[in-house]
C-alpha cells in the first residue's frame, strides 16, 4: 500500500500578546523559542516532515500574516526547510477563512493528499505521539474530519472541552458535543466522567471533505476564500491573498463554521505532550528548571534567586535575591512580575507610538 | 569690599559601578540625572554659578577623564554653562593628583581667586546652606584649608568622620583629628559624643594655600601633576594631560596626602542636604515617593506594586505585583533585586565583551 500523503498546514496567524514583551504584533509568539531550541513555528515545521512508515509528510503550507513574509521566508530557510506553499493573508479573518484556504491550496497541489492543520505556536513534547494520532486519523479521514482531543491533566478553564461518542476506529470516536471553556465545577465534573478532550485547534481532513462541508455549513466564508485565492498575487511558492476580497470574508473560529455544525466531526483523544503557552508562568511550569528552580535564557546572571523565569533576548538581565518572579526582557521592554500575575500582562502592555 | 571670586573646581572622576546599570564606564553616574532634572555634574555646576552678595563664582574648571571629554562638553554646553577650563586625565590617579591640578589650573587662571573642589557627583538639598558654608569657610581661608563637614544623620559606618577642634570663626573649626570609616558602635559613640562630621570630600582653600601644603606632604604628586599639565596639549579652553608623566603620578586620596598631614586643615561642619547616592535603595530613599511608595522614572507601566524604585532609560519597563524592589533598565542590561540587597549590584555586573 502506497504511504499516506499529507500537507502539514501550519496555520501563523497569533498575536501571542500575553507573552509580551518577547511576542509582539511584529514579532509573535511562534516566531520565538519557547520550549525548544528554534523558532516555534520551525519547530512545528520539522516536527512534520519526512516519512514515518506509511505516513508521508509533504512540504508544509505555511498560512501566515503578510506583514511577516519576511520573517517566514527567513525562519524556514535557515532551517532547511522547502515549503509547498505560503499563503499571506492581508489581515487576520479567523481560523475558518484559513481552514478554507488550508483545504483549497492543498487540493490544489495534490487533489490526493490529506491536510493536517496544527497552529504554528503550540508545543508537542511527544512527536512520536503526535505520529500515531495521525496514523488514527488518517484511518477514517475518508469520511471525517477528525480533531485532536487533548487528553487533560487537569480542569483547566481556559479550553474548550469536546465529549467523545462512539467509536469510528483505533482511538477514533464520534463527536458527542463541543463544551465551551467551562467554568471550575464543570471542568472538574469532565474530568470525574471521563471521555473528554481539550478543543486543541489541530485538525486531519482531506480537502474535499472540508470543502463540502464548508458548502453546507459556511459556504460563504468557502467562497470568499476562493475568490481571494483566485485574484492572488502568485510568485514561486508564495501566495499573496487579495485584500480587498479577503477583507470582506466572515471571520469565525472553523470550530463554530464547521465542527459544530458538521455530521462528519471525529475527535481522536491523544497525549502528545501537547501545550500552547498561553502564559510565562506556563512557560516556567513547562520549562527544565535548574537546581534553584529558575528557568533562565539569554544573557543572565542570577544570585541567591530562586523559582523565577528570567528570559534576556538582546540584552544582559541581573538579578538578586528575589523569588517566583517572571523577568522578560528585550532591548524594546521589560516586564516584572510574580508568576502567579502572568495573567495580567495584558494590563500593563504600553500603547504604541 | 570687593567680592571673593571663586572657581568652582568639579571633579568628575567617578566610575559609580554601585549604580549599574545606569552608571557605567561609559557614562557614569555624574553623567545621569538622579535625584535632580539634569546630570549631576551639570546640577553641581549650575548650583556653584552666579552672584551671592560677596561670593561670586567664576566659570567652573572641570576635571574628568578623556574618556568623557565630548560628554562633558556637551552636557555643559546643553546647560549654558561656559567653563573656565576643562582639564581631561588620560587615566584616575585618584583625588590628591586632581585636587593639586585644581590648584596650579585655578592659579594659573586668576592667582586671586579661591577654590571650591568638589565632586560632580554629590547632591546637596539645601544649596543656600552651601554658600553659607563657603562664606564662613572664606573667612578663614588666607591661611586654611577647610574640609565641608557634614552633620551627621545617623551612625553611618560608610564614610570617614572628622572631629572638630578648637573654634577658628564662625562655623570653622580646627581638625581635632581624621577618623577612617568606623565600625558601628564607634560610629553611634561619635553621634553621642557630638563635635563630629562626615568626611564629604568637599574642600575650599586658597591655590597658593594648597600647593604649600603639598610641598611640605606630597611634593611629588605636586611636580607630577605641574609637569603633566606644562606638556598637555591645550586647544581654546581644553586641556588634554601628558598621559605618559601624568600616568606615573602618585595615586593617592588628598585626604591622604595632604590633610591628614597638614597643620592648617579646618573643618566647617555644615547641613547642606548632602548625600552622595552611593546605592539605589538610597536614591529611593532620597527622592519623593508616589502613593504606592513607588520612585518611578522614564516609560514606566506599574500595576498593583509598592515601594519600588523603577527607573528605564531608552526602553520601556512594566512592573506588576512586586513589592520593595530596585528595578533598573537600560537598553544594555536590566537590574532586578530586592532594595535591601543594593549593596550587591557589583557581583552581577557582568563581564564585558
Amino acid at each position: 500500500m502506497a504511504a499516506t500523503k499529507i500537507f502539514p498546514v501550519i496555520m501563523s496567524g497569533g498575536s501571542g500578546t500575553r507573552l509580551w514583551p518577547l511576542s509582539t504584533e511584529t514579532r509573535p509568539k511562534q516566531f520565538h523559542a519557547l520550549g525548544g531550541a528554534k523558532s516555534m513555528i520551525e519547530e512545528t515545521a520539522l516536527r512534520l516532515s519526512g516519512k514515518h512508515g506509511d505516513i508521508e509528510f509533504l512540504g508544509p503550507i505555511v498560512i501566515a500574516g503578510e506583514s511577516h513574509r519576511s520573517l517566514v521566508r527567513e525562519l524556514l530557510a535557515r532551517s532547511g526547510i522547502t515549503p509547498a506553499a505560503l499563503v499571506f493573508e492581508p489581515m487576520g479573518r479567523n481560523t475558518a477563512a484559513t481552514a478554507a484556504l488550508a483545504a483549497l491550496v492543498a487540493r490544489e497541489l495534490d487533489p490526493e493528499a490529506m491536510v493536517l492543520l496544527m497552529p504554528a505556536d503550540h508545543l508537542v513534547a511527544r512527536p512520536e505521539a503526535l505520529i500515531e494520532t495521525v496514523r488514527a486519523a488518517a484511518a477514517v479521514a475518508s469520511d471525517r474530519i477528525v480533531t485532536f482531543g487533548i487528553t487533560p491533566s487537569h480542569p483547566e478553564t481556559g479550553y474548550g472541552y469536546i465529549k467523545q461518542g462512539a467509536a469510528l476506529g483505533d482511538c477514533v470516536h464520534e463527536v458527542a458535543a463541543f463544551k465551551e471553556k467551562p467554568k471550575l465545577p464543570v471542568a472538574e465534573g469532565y474530568i470525574k466522567e471521563g471521555g473528554y478532550s481539550w478543543n486543541s485547534g489541530i485538525f486531519f481532513f482531506r480537502p474535499d471533505v472540508m470543502l463540502e462541508e464548508f458548502s453546507i455549513a459556511s459556504a460563504d466564508i468557502r467562497d470568499g476564500a476562493a475568490h481571494a485565492l483566485k485574484l492572488a498575487t502568485r510568485k514561486d511558492r508564495e501566495i499573496g491573498l487579495d485584500p480587498a476580497v479577503f477583507s470582506k470574508v466572515r471571520a469565525e473560529p472553523v470550530d463554530i463554521a464547521v465542527m459544530e455544525k458538521t455530521k462528519r466531526a471525529a475527535v481522536a483523544p491523544c497525549d502528545i505532550g501537547w501545550a500552547d503557552v498561553g502564559s510565562w508562568a506556563e512557560l516556567w511550569r513547562l520549562s527544565e528548571q535548574d537546581d534553584g528552580q529558575n528557568v533562565v535564557s539569554g544573557s543572565v546572571s542570577v544570585l541567591d534567586a530562586t523559582g523565577n523565569l528570567v528570559r534576556a533576548e538582546g540584552i544582559h538581565v541581573s538579578v538578586i535575591g528575589v523569588s517566583d518572579l517572571v523577568i522578560v526582557a528585550t532591548p524594546d521592554a521589560v516586564l516584572v512580575m510574580p508568576r502567579d500575575r502572568a495573567q495580567d500582562v495584558k494590563k500593563v502592555i504600553p500603547d504604541k507610538g
